[in-house]
């Protein structure tokens, strides 16, 4: 395979057999998804603290590398919820200052872009490894509750801190008197609109007889609508002083790309955070680009994904703005609008830079509350707990894990509870690893097959005792294995050899090694000489260049369990113990 | 078993037998023990920061609970150099306010008893799996060596701030000039002199024709001798100031036993540090208590383990002092000195008791140079290059873990390195797990064996592809199992169905679970029925009671890989295709 394989443009393949019915197809869904993407974009620009414009530009240079690199055909990249609250927090300490803020901004974008680049070069797509589904599921869910949390300030007209969710919930609390009417009542009445925008004016218009087709195109323009309808009311009431609070005025143009975030002091500060909104970026994208794949029967490649990513969020970098991934509904929205290639995230990214040109002015007054509304509706349905409950019904330690992964990052945050899941996972899988299955074997009368002395009727040969691992011989099974060991030996009376089967055994870590090394010691000094069997190729290998083992290697080392038998009772007992 | 079993003193098996010959063993072992105990103790005592009394406290409830509970005959329960730089280091916050930094102490030594006797309460002897063997090694060499460098201070006759390796080695140097020569000679004296009373000394005396044992014996009393020796030496030269500094008076008398430690508010504050405290106490006691009893081919049990040394720390808690743990070299001395029971603990306690009450008052011109020392010779041997050097060998990264934690305890802190060691351990685990070894099987003709295509000569039936997974099913490896599956689908050309082979698998977690529903979905879309076969009990167990997987058990679930094949075949290819 070539080296450069993962910089491949995914796009070529798209563009294979590429005719005017898919160009169609792919200009429908990309304009559908831009509707969409506009007031999306700004909605998560603010909730991740910066100025509205950065959502837009987020939406233009984030797709448009994505469609260029990735080999997921309609997974929609841009500024998504999750990565926007993440970068909301990261930056909590720049609070008060918005150069710095944008900054570091820029700066998590670059890093998340470099760590994902590096990934992909390292092939390290394996990293999804690390977020189990119980600690996706829980961090989904938090973090989208956390998000509602701090909408309530533009769906209320209050001013809350940002934090932890009892810090925003007891400021809800305290400032209830403050409630703006009139900002209130704009919220509701979008929540309502954009619900109501949904099924039911699909259905409503089905029944009065809308083809299907028309009345799915008409739901999708109806967040926009929406906006503009608040937005121009907005603008005719105001007289001068809008009621309610609004964007403002949204400068227009593009970025002008830059590479001066590369001389930011922040690089080292935020390179833990830049380094969890990596990891959650790609985990998410790939998921979504996994499903988008299987319902269009085509394949993603996770090495070449986080190569994508990469540029995608390194362009975010250049572009001056914020980190990018792919976001669930809105790739749900492309698909369903007919995507058939990235033709139609290019689509997007031309529109929405159209806008970013020369409609910005229109946005001014947009009401905040809108925004709001638009979030709360986008992240609702990312709290999933009828998912939440049937994890903790399957099993009762990964429960336990989206339970502590979920209060978590309520409680003190949203990167201590990731970190918090994470770990629980690790340390709920090495704990249930611990004990591993073993069995004493015996031979299975005329044959050559050893099997579980507990289930078959089985011949065992006196003085030898055959231990069979199931299992990998690592740090957190060796003390399981010894005591195993050693009940073995005092249950047989006085064995001269012990047998281990190592048939199941396909790595032997540091750790392993100090419990062969310690049973010969300590098997030795109670007359009992340690055998291995049917150790694998690459087990062996390591283990032979252990001086400590040595003399085990060159005497105790059979092929088979029947040789071990044979081998070891050809020999005396009393031989067999001085030897030992 | 009786569900009090584990609070079964394992004094009462000791005694079974026990005569005149044990009983004079013990109390010359015991002896010993005590001799080397006396300064060791207040030198620990130093370390963790406190009054130099308080490590004869620890000397005596401490051994004398372990005695009573503990199932290692010969492990030496007391005040341990790593656990006494813990506590230094989980007190800093309390610097410069003695009273609150011995409460902090108290609370830490209480909180270490409650969490090793509920773990032991709960069956938690595994809790030793998440302290790989890497881990440990990096981590005692550093915290040798961290205690080493906090020594200078004492060695050398300047101030030295507590901290990280950088801080003290910038601080040593900073004051290199200000080194006091009395204080600088007295411990190199000191340290000369401990270490010619080891092997040099007892080589020496045998050449002289002294008998081995009381070579042995002379080598033993050596350290007091030197302390004694010092001590009366600076009470002589004094003449009113000592020339270098001195422990100075110890009051007398054991301490009232008080349950004040429980009004403290520093628990909940000091609860980290102390489960590491306890999980380090409880791995180092549970790994040279099994060396000993390897020795005197016995048997420990862990879970009893938990619990006596939980009981020795709640009493070190009530004798109002610092945490206890068994430790090495002592209890080496202990075996090595011929002890035999638990009797011998108890005679070290009761001489460590006498010296509490009626002799302090001869240590007071004790310098602080030679405890300092006596630290020095103590934990230089706990710094195992070699063994480091072997682990790297032998597995890089195993290596690497070792060196993330080695250089996380000097550069970041004891603590902070000893959990960047431990999530190292885990993540490098899953990691290497999270690419399992698969394969796609065949019928061995004639028989009915399924072996591996690449490595036998095979039979296989066009339209179905069966896929063995040697490795249980769980979040870190449904990425590349899904790969897998998917990849031998690409290759078969159109299968109508994918059989997994579930032989191996003794455990699917809920990421699993997602990863079986999913493909169910999924390899539909391609007209693929996915079955299982050779399910175990278990985990069929679980997975019936999932919905989304109720056609695939009502259907596709078979006893064996023969019969997974006769059911499929069975069925025309096309009718496969549409059920599916």
């Amino acid at each position: 395979m070539n080296r450069f394989a993962m910089f491949r443009p995914g796009l070529l393949d798209a563009l294979v057999g590429y005719d005017r019915r898919s160009a169609l197809a792919d200009l429908t869904a990309g304009t559908i998804t831009a509707i969409l993407l506009v007031p999306q974009g700004m909605a998560y620009a603010l909730l991740a603290g910066l100025p509205a414009q950065y959502g837009l530009y987020a939406a233009i240079v984030p797709p448009a590398m994505y469609a260029v690199f990735g080999t997921s055909r309609t997974l929609a990249v841009g500024p998504v919820a999750v990565a926007a609250l993440m970068v909301a927090d990261a930056l909590g300490g720049y609070a008060g200052d918005q150069a710095a803020w944008i900054e570091g901004a820029i700066v998590l974008a670059a890093e998340v872009g470099l760590l994902l680049l590096v990934a992909g070069m390292l092939g390290l797509g394996r990293l999804v490894a690390f977020v189990s589904h119980p600690v996706l599921s829980g961090f989904t869910s938090a973090a989208a509750l956390l998000i509602l949390l701090t909408q309530f300030g533009d769906l209320l007209g209050i001013d809350l801190p940002r934090g932890t969710a009892p810090t925003i919930v007891d400021a809800v609390i305290a400032r209830i008197g403050r409630i703006d009417p009139a900002t209130a009542f704009t919220a509701l009445a979008a929540i309502a609109a954009l619900l109501l925008a949904r099924k039911p004016l699909r259905r409503g218009l089905e029944l009065l007889g809308v083809p299907a087709a028309t009345a799915m195109l008409l739901t999708r323009v109806a967040p926009l609508v929406i906006v503009i309808a608040a937005t121009a009311g907005v603008a005719l009431l105001a007289n001068g002083a809008p009621p309610v609070a609004t964007v403002g005025a949204i400068p227009p143009g593009l970025p002008t790309p830059s590479l001066d975030f590369l001389g930011s002091t922040a690089w080292l500060e935020l390179l833990p955070s830049a380094t969890l909104i990596a990891l959650i970026a790609y985990v998410e994208s790939v998921t979504v680009a996994q499903v988008l794949a299987a319902r269009s029967r085509e394949r993603i490649d996770p090495k070449r994904e986080l190569v994508a990513l990469g540029m995608a969020n390194l362009g975010s970098a250049v572009a001056g703005t914020m980190p990018a991934a792919g976001g669930f509904s809105r790739s749900m929205v492309n698909h369903d609008a007919g995507a058939r290639t990235q033709i139609a995230a290019l689509v997007t990214a031309a529109l929405v830079a159209v806008v970013a040109l020369w409609f910005t002015q229109w946005f001014a007054t947009l009401p905040r509350a809108v925004l709001a509304a638009i979030i709360v509706v986008a992240v609702i349905q990312l709290i999933d707990l009828r998912e939440a409950v049937a994890i903790a019904r399957y099993d009762r330690g990964d429960g336990a894990t989206l339970g502590i992964t979920f209060a978590g990052v309520l409680v003190f945050g949203i990167e201590p509870g990731l970190v918090a899941g994470i770990v629980t996972s690790l340390l709920l899988y090495v704990w249930r690893t611990s004990r591993p299955h073993m069995a004493i074997v015996g031979r299975v009368p005329g044959t050559e097959h050893f099997r579980n002395v507990l289930r078959h009727p089985v011949e065992q040969h006196p003085g030898i005792v055959i231990v069979r691992v199931d299992e990998n011989i690592y740090f957190a099974n060796t003390e399981a294995i010894r005591r195993f060991v050693f009940d073995a030996i005092d249950r047989a009376g006085t064995p001269h050899s012990l047998v281990l089967a190592m048939t199941s055994v396909s790595y032997v870590d540091s750790s392993g090694l100090a419990l062969l090394e310690r049973l010969e010691e300590d098997l030795a000094t109670r007359g009992v000489a340690l055998h291995l069997a049917e150790v694998k190729g690459p087990v062996a290998d390591r283990l032979i260049r252990v001086d400590a083992l040595a003399s085990l290697f060159a005497e105790r080392v059979h092929l088979s369990l029947e040789r071990a038998v044979c081998e070891t009772t050809g020999v005396a007992p009393e031989q067999q113990a001085n030897e030992a």
